[in-house]
């Protein structure tokens, strides 16, 4: 990846900002600039923080645990580690970096910690700048290694799906079917899943974000898959529904009018158009059919080194695509008692239309 | 569990500091005081939040996705919907709710949050009071319910190692042990593990948080296994380290200093004392032994509802231990090249002492 390119990008913008220093400490940004791998536990214990200076050397703040891990995986970066706390190591730093105006990411740093930074940098002549999204806004266009990565990582999604398919039976709780398929997701070599998979048989389908439980799985009742993967960073992010035995009318005619709506998603997507011109594209399906109320999120989000980041399919967002970004395209519909059916591909906005990510499994189709 | 107690505490706790409301963001939190188990994305992305009213009833704001197990979890709380955002319905329910101070959780809200929160709410005469761990502070003493709830887990943590532990050998890689173990825990009931599991061999135990690898477990080599799950909400979190094969005299040596400043760290504890002296006890012999530099963390953490929380045992932590915290004691020796050495129990803070809610297989030690 083109770290050297990604920091020298972002040390122009912190010269036209007038920002002396970045600090920054969400994980993909961290990422996204370094390759640095260590994970965080929550926002409250870091795995360590960049500093990248308007002109100048990058450094890496970290602590004794992940020191090694830091050295190897940005050896190009000067790694500093704190023994007493960050906010310690930053307060003697700052200084001596004559670092007057330190720019911080205000969307992934606490509020307390703000306040707690202010007051300690403002002994030391060093002010706070809050920042947003800064960084999110360079990686919300991928660039042709990313889409690579992220095909790989769609390509690998599937693959798991295939593999733990024609396995699924009754005899499988919806435990079971989660776990075969994280296993084989780290087995074949993805580091993990992108998100807690959602495996949903018969009415459990009707909450969108279902916890897998230990019903078995139903036949001839709908069963929601839910299922991404992290492949070298990048995510994947994927909705299969298909009736394991046979399926009944309800829920066949259902299945069509999501699988229509996804199409008609998916045909409505180019550079130039809005997120909620395509969100209306497909809910307009669905609401001619009836269900309008039945189908309660966005039709989609941006997938990148975060599985759900910018832009926004939904009639919320006004933003223009444009081409480099990638989305994916999942609606659905829910009801509560019966079930509920979503189908979710990803694809690139292309200048004049869509690349799908997915192979768009025709065999499940009904 | 005694939500209704906890409320009213927290209710009285909102007279005496003259806020009218207080606006619950941090998942734990959440779940200590309602029982919501709806799942977050992180920080960024909510799976609902609680208002809790300095006297009335509670409410429990989600969106469409959470709405059934919103409802399921809190059938006593009232349960709104907000569609178009969290922000605007809080700015419309806060004035009806007669809210002109609204407490907020400055340690679990972005900053971009409190900033846009503080703009939206000006306008309609609410101010914003920052408030830090409120109900951490609650949560940092566990009743006898909750000590049971994590004795669970524990027991729990405990039998999934022991059915694992037979079954590793040289055929496994180290993401095939913690597939193993990760699995297990899920099929034998608990929700998930409460952290990623370190399963690390030979020189890879030299980094404390180490990721597993495809490398295959090493005989005659050290094996550091870190795991934890949670069960009913409540975690459990416990270090293994032992050689498959004939352990080397060094392996033992360290394993034996290591075990010594466990014992004598656990010996240390009981309500009174500070988290700097109980980690002075374990860390003496350490140092005593020439391996003070290779113990660079610190002794302990508070276990509860979150894997990490109050109080810490460090040599930074002044703080006076109370009966009824839990605590870890993990000491560990780590040496780039060759390997490390953690040993992690879990034990209970009492009156005249501690009660260690491991097992503690002596036939793992040495």
């Amino acid at each position: 990846m083109n770290y050297h390119g990604r920091v020298k990008k972002l040390q122009a913008k912190l010269r036209r900002k007038k920002i002396d220093a970045l600090l920054i400490s969400q994980p993909e940004n961290r990422r996204y600039l370094s390759g640095y791998r260590g994970g965080d536990h929550g926002i409250g214990e870091t795995s360590g923080v960049l500093i990248i200076l308007s002109s100048g050397p990058v450094y890496l703040l970290t602590d004794f645990r992940y020191r090694l891990q830091a050295e190897k995986d940005v050896p190009w970066a000067t790694v500093l580690i704190y023994k007493k706390g960050l906010l310690k190591l930053l307060t003697q730093l700052l200084p001596d970096l004559k670092v007057s105006r330190l720019g911080f990411e205000s969307h992934y740093t606490l509020h307390s910690t703000a306040v707690k930074m202010e007051d300690r940098f403002a002994k030391k002549g060093v002010r706070l700048v809050p920042t947003v999204e800064l960084i999110e806004k360079m990686r919300i266009i991928k660039d042709e290694e990313e889409i690579d990565c992220i095909r790989a990582s769609v390509r690998l999604n599937e693959k798991v799906f295939q593999e733990v398919f024609p396995t699924i039976s009754k005899k499988h709780s919806e435990i079971d079917v989660a776990l075969a398929i994280e296993s084989l997701m780290r087995r074949k070599g993805a580091e993990s899943a992108s998100f807690d998979s959602i495996v949903a048989t018969g009415e459990n389908g009707s909450l969108p974000h279902a916890v897998p439980g230990t019903d078995h799985i139903k036949l001839g009742r709908g069963l929601t898959i839910d299922m991404g993967l992290i492949l070298r960073g990048y995510c994947s992010d994927m909705t299969r529904n298909f009736v394991p035995g046979k399926a009944g009318k309800k829920y066949v005619k259902l299945h069509r009018l999501v699988r229509k709506a996804q199409l008609a998603g998916m045909e409505g997507i180019r550079a130039g158009v809005t997120g909620r011109e395509v969100d209306r594209k497909a809910r307009g399906i669905i609401e001619a059919a009836g269900y309008g109320s039945n189908f309660g999120h966005g039709l989609g989000h941006g997938v990148g080194l975060a599985v759900h980041e910018e832009p926004r399919l939904s009639p919320l967002s006004g933003k223009k695509l444009k081409a480099g970004m990638i989305v994916t395209v999942e609606p659905g519909i829910y009801i509560p008692g019966w079930g509920g059916i979503r189908l979710e591909n990803m694809v690139v906005i292309r200048k004049d239309g869509y690349e799908n990510l997915n192979s768009d499994m025709t065999w499940l189709d009904i």
